[in-house]
């Protein structure tokens, strides 16, 4: 705790910038959906290669008899991030998202925050654009055609930033819910894909070159089983993502090679959970880094178990802090205090209220225990 | 997951409370200092006495070579909080409090948070509000002197906690910097206790029946040792609250019984880190609930090692909440989006931007994919 030369100077801004779901909703729309999918793509592959550089650890889940709540903390040596998220599967019944989530970009110098921001919105982003990064390194070259099991909330994130990053052309789609795929529909009118409804999984799955499940609200939900896997494909699987959520058959496990974010996570959470402890498992970041291979040959299987680390929140967030700040986007709030003595906590009570970026302490006046004490 | 009987219908209030600084500086002032530190002392109190309802954990900590920055959750069967905390001994060269804090309180039963409030003032309060809890059940009935070792930002709190709740009448004060003494004889005027200002620890300690160290900055410090300790005396140790940062002197541990919070947290933490890890601690909710006995004789040495557990966050964040809506005090932001359809996150780029919490769906309109690629 000596060297203070390590010390960054806090920036220039003053106070908290926060991006609510309509600032975020804005700043999408004006950089553009696949623009903001390919900016986050590149902050997630650049903050993998750093790898080493982070200090992690799997997030701190609190279960309760509806959901999950977690928090999900991460950090470099310059920057903190974490995101709160929650996972409710019956939400949907009270109008309200299965997942909602936010975050908080923090400087490690200091324990200022920088950026607090929606993460719902943004965590569909993140999500699909590490579903590309990871595709990029494993899927077959030449891959044109996705299937899409599971046409949700996360499911048209995950098709455009595969036409964007990999090349596809045509989606193959299927959900139990026929809504959610004419939803899927609608929102994809215009994105250049050719859609191809089908009637089960196993008829999306024919002749895919990548699979990608992002189904949910199902207990050890077997969506993929063996027999409808064929060489070369690789299996992109989002939806399974906490302990007793599965999406994949063991059998399509142990067919293909498995690639995972973060070991001590995905065995609990992913759909490896299924397997023994010691099952072998390729870490993302090593093949990024070159230091694993990724696909051996064209007819290699190969599956992306994928849960959502921390350290993608930390990338997304800081590529939505560089955005709004070039879009002079988001406001300023006083989520901690500034102050002229920082020692002077009580001095608070005695300012009258000032903007809070620019707390200044006046003397004199009396304290605000003894006001409001005798009215 | 499957009682959906279970689910409590969300509350009425569109959006999610936000109190800023300047907002819980409102509302303390407005309340008074002294009715929020006995608001916020009986909701501890009343949590505490529940303290087997709570899931509970360590807190989660990322240590940097400038300080540290920790997450607190917590969570019952209706209410999830946590709190995101930041311990930067240097920060105030950079004219930033060493101490920033701010958290969440959520539903547990669709994890939408409900409350954002900064927590940097409002842990001054139930830092002081705690000790005194501790101490009604531990100090010799009677008390009406304490010295107030180190007079920095949560000193002042500490006084009024125990001339409210306590009925504190005198205090001797002292801290290694001046100016800090000066702050706090100036904060403390009108506040009816007689101080005296004391030139050492060991000065300061003659004849108080309470002792609250409340040091900061200092690594391993023995700010008291055994020869300073009297018969019947109760120490408030507040200071101690991180691995690496200690006031109590061994002998002083020794010389008294250990009340602490949570003990796997504390013995991490608190002072009784550099204790054996089967050194005997009761547990502080015990002995409020009768299980177990606090003080046993007038000349007993108590000793109450207090580093600051996640549930008193909680307690603070529901009194607060509940103090900011019955005094209007707050704004509504838009941290989580609340949808016609939730599997329509997509959607929520289609739709014009619109007050946040009555996000709708328009259709026909251009996905921003689209417009924003093209321009």
């Amino acid at each position: 705790m000596n060297d203070i030369a390590l010390i960054n100077p806090p920036a220039a801004e003053d106070g908290t910038l926060f991006l609510s779901v309509e600032h975020a909703i804005d700043l999408v729309r004006r950089k553009g959906v696949i623009t903001c999918l390919r900016g986050i793509a590149q902050a997630i592959r650049a903050d993998f290669l750093r790898w080493p550089e982070f200090d992690k650890s799997a997030r701190v889940a609190a279960h309760s008899a509806q959901g999950v709540i977690e928090l999900m903390p991460v950090a470099d040596g310059e920057r903190y991030s974490f995101k709160y998220v929650n996972g409710h599967p019956y939400n949907h019944r009270l109008g309200l998202p299965t997942v909602m989530a936010f975050g908080v970009l923090a400087e490690v110098a200091t324990g200022r925050p920088l950026l607090l921001s929606e993460l719902t919105l943004t965590t569909a982003l993140r999500t699909a654009a590490m579903s590309a990064v990871a595709a990029q390194a494993l899927a077959r070259p030449g891959s044109r055609v996705m299937a899409l099991i599971g046409n949700g909330a996360q499911s048209e994130f995950q098709a455009l930033a595969f036409q964007a990053l990999l090349g596809i052309e045509a989606l193959r789609v299927y959900d139990v819910d026929e809504q959610a795929t004419d939803k899927l529909m609608v929102n994809l009118q215009g994105s250049g894909l050719r859609i191809t409804r089908c009637a089960s999984t196993a008829e999306a799955v024919q002749g895919a070159d990548i699979v990608t499940t992002v189904t949910a609200d199902k207990l050890h939900a077997t969506i993929l089983t063996a027999d409808m896997i064929a060489p070369g494909m690789h299996i992109n699987a989002v939806g399974g993502d906490c302990p007793g959520k599965t999406e994949l058959a063991a059998g399509v496990l142990t067919a293909g090679r498995v690639f995972v974010e973060y070991p001590p996570q995905t065995r609990i959470e992913g759909d490896i959970q299924q397997m023994p402890a010691d099952f072998a498992v390729t870490e993302l970041w090593q093949v990024l880094a070159g230091q694993q291979p990724g696909r051996l040959a064209a007819d290699d299987i190969t599956v992306f178990d994928s849960v959502g680390f921390a350290l993608e929140d930390y990338s997304a967030l800081r590529y939505m802090h560089a955005a709004a700040l070039e879009l002079g986007l988001g406001e300023r709030i006083a989520l901690v205090p500034e102050m002229e003595d920082p020692k002077d906590l009580m001095g608070l009570l005695r300012a009258p209220a000032t903007p809070c970026w620019d707390m200044r302490r006046t003397t004199g006046s009396p304290l605000a225990f003894r006001a409001a004490e005798a009215s």
